[in-house]
């Protein structure tokens, strides 16, 4: 074994930060001799240098980020301060600077990954991040590498754990949603500000990543189509029961069936309680994949926190340090098949349409006019009435985004339609 | 891209080989994007060669597999012979003649893994084998690299289809074990001798495989505690099911509490409805992993056919080649810890026993006080009466399998007890 340790700087210093500090010093004997080299802890940027941090040298912490990338002796950079900027810049200089770099930064990825991973190929650094999607559950690693021989068609996954703690809740306890987010928030799985988890940002970053390495192109962020869970009812919840079903927040990265474009999109959806994905409770993750010779394979496990992050985390930083005692490099970005991305419209899926009517003859001959017009054939339709009101449920075939948006928007301009309560799509059958 | 191929000699073309050439040839543009190189298949080396093989050259049919691998030009050679000679000597032959080798040979793997790492280190040489544990479910990877920063402390898994099949089939028709085996014989779940699945051989294999993976140590096949399913009856599955449990053969491997050892057992067991692995049906296998940092991991998917298997071998050969083109060579073989295999007496979990007893007063007392002095406690006892015979069922609390074998041998030579029904380990809890 060499003993010149491996030199890592660690960029942030917060729950996950701290955890893969930690691990670093109490399982040292163990990285070592799984990468072949010691490894040693020579920075730590943070931001507030005042604050306690147990078991790191105080002499190693700093303030300047940019002055520890620069030193030009780091082996690999390991990056879990989040957001765009100074992230970017500083993994940028890390690459100039001879260092290759671990991230966990899902936004940053999702945003602006082709640059990164061009100018880790131009320096010819790693750029590893098993951590950024689903923390500790290998995904990133088992997409871009052991089915690098498959072809995979879809991808279908809960990967935010907060979302399905929330819907988790809801579904179990019957609570709506803002009571459901009152105990997420309580007990820790929803930040003061939840907007990144509930309105979808979060996964939808995830989606854009597994998208692109799932299907060798490149998928931003901004392809994704987002919908949040904040418009989840009890009602919705209790709707999808009736049908054998359950609520849950997916990510869900497509192949066209024509094979020419892929489809990436984050939104609430029904699925089957007899589904894999339906099971999965509380703040927990899985992914399903569905590759052409592989099959369905599910991968399951805590999605966050700063243990199982760290776990991933570390698992890149002994690849990476491998590769350059190896003088190697690690797979970089294949995006190779450029395949576009489309627009939500083209996506084909199944609907749960719930609508406010008035409770009198022929208006289930009405509303089933609109949906034969707009080519949405229709599986099944429950009516409800009372009181000169009624409602109806109708569950459509597959059908184009498009349509059933065309669906929608004619039903409203029917006089007995009084209202669209609800409309969610029905995954994973 | 590279244009000048990466030579591949395939040895055997049987279920997973046939399909490995076929996808080669079908997908073989997104082999190149993917590894950077064209890969080309230079020789099928098969036992029967008048077997007409659709889609393969007959020019490159050989029955000299030896010859094969001893061309000196090979880069990748592809094992999917099976058992333990000649793959053997063709592995090591391949070595010394300069190619890396992708295996899905569990039991040689199982038998002599330690001799072929050895080989392959010396001459610098890859071995990667993915599709011997779980076909396609990406399972040696995750352990090898993903968790590589990580510490495992157990693996429990359903790592046998044909066995879970078998098992699934009694518990949702209450079939018994033979009317069950017939079924999958039929369907093609079973092979027509099917010693090696039912008798726990394969799974111990692939038990062998992933502890010594997940524990950086070496254990062969021979240290693994095996029972097969041979034995589980209608009324053990009925039993189970009255406790919330089902019956399933795990493959389980744990590191001891004080760290210093391991364990690795294959053998049907109990465990909770409400256990992920409970839900794994049909012939699918599924193995859940518990790391210090990540948590519990679970990977499910199709464990054995042509087209799983092959993914597997498919995204180790695109890795091989990888490392080929970079001069590099992969993760070889961890065995650091050197932690030793305790034998199956060291075990410490929960049992379910079933005696039939004379009906008549203090029997219980009899069968308390012998489980009291093997120092095995009693967690549930369940009594049942018949016309003078009468059955106790115990579930007792953690504790080792010695003491549990102790207490079995004590009870035995009770005049009350007429005999042990059946005796059967309770996991997952």
């Amino acid at each position: 074994m060499r003993t010149r340790p491996l030199k890592v700087a660690l960029l942030g210093c917060g729950v996950v930060g701290s955890e893969v500090a930690r691990i670093m010093t109490t399982h040292a004997d163990d990285l070592a001799a799984r990468i072949g080299a010691p490894v040693e802890l020579v920075g730590v940027a943070v931001r507030r240098p005042s604050k306690v941090r147990e078991g790191i040298d105080p002499a190693l912490i700093t303030t300047d980020a940019t002055a520890l990338v620069q030193r030009g002796d780091i082996d690999v950079v390991v990056e879990v301060i989040g957001g765009i900027e100074p992230a970017r810049t500083l993994i940028t200089t890390a690459f100039e600077n001879g260092a290759s770099v671990v991230s966990a930064n899902k936004a940053l990825l999702a945003e602006d990954g082709a640059a990164l991973h061009a100018a880790a190929e131009k320096y010819g650094r790693d750029l590893y991040y098993e951590a950024a999607v689903a923390g500790a559950i290998p995904l990133v690693r088992p997409l871009r590498e052991s089915l690098a021989g498959d072809k995979v068609n879809r991808v279908l996954g809960i990967v935010n754990g907060t979302t399905n703690f929330i819907l988790d809740k809801m579904d179990t306890s019957g609570a709506g949603y803002s009571e459901a987010l009152d105990e997420a928030t309580a007990l820790g799985y929803a930040e003061a500000d939840p907007t990144a988890d509930v309105e979808g940002f979060d996964a939808a970053a995830k989606a854009a990543i597994l998208a692109g390495i799932a299907f060798h192109t490149r998928v931003k962020i901004g392809d994704v189509h987002r919908e949040g869970i904040t418009e989840v009812t009890a009602a919705d919840i209790a709707s999808a029961r009736r049908m054998g079903c359950t609520v849950k927040l997916l990510a869900i990265c497509e192949r066209a069936a024509d094979g020419q474009s892929v489809t990436a999109r984050v939104h609430p959806a029904m699925i089957p309680l007899s589904h894999p994905l339906a099971s999965v409770r509380e703040a927990y993750n899985a992914v399903f994949v569905e590759a052409e010779a592989a099959g369905q394979l599910m991968f399951y496990g805590p999605g966050a926190g700063g243990s199982p992050t760290a776990s991933a985390v570390l698992g890149d930083l002994v690849a990476v340090c491998r590769n350059k005692l190896g003088e190697a490099t690690g797979p970089g970005e294949s995006t190779y098949t450029r395949l576009p991305v489309s627009p939500m419209g083209e996506v084909v899926t199944r609907y749960h349409i719930s609508l406010d009517v008035a409770d009198k003859p022929g208006v289930l001959a009405q509303v089933a006019t609109v949906f034969a017009e707009q080519g949405v054939s229709i599986d099944t339709v429950r009516q409800q009435g009372k009181d000169g009101e009624a409602s109806l449920v109708v569950v459509t075939h597959r059908a184009p985004d498009a349509a059933l948006s065309g669906t929608v928007e004619a039903l409203r301009k029917l006089d007995t339609v009084r209202g669209v309560a609800s409309i969610m799509r029905v995954e994973g059958e």
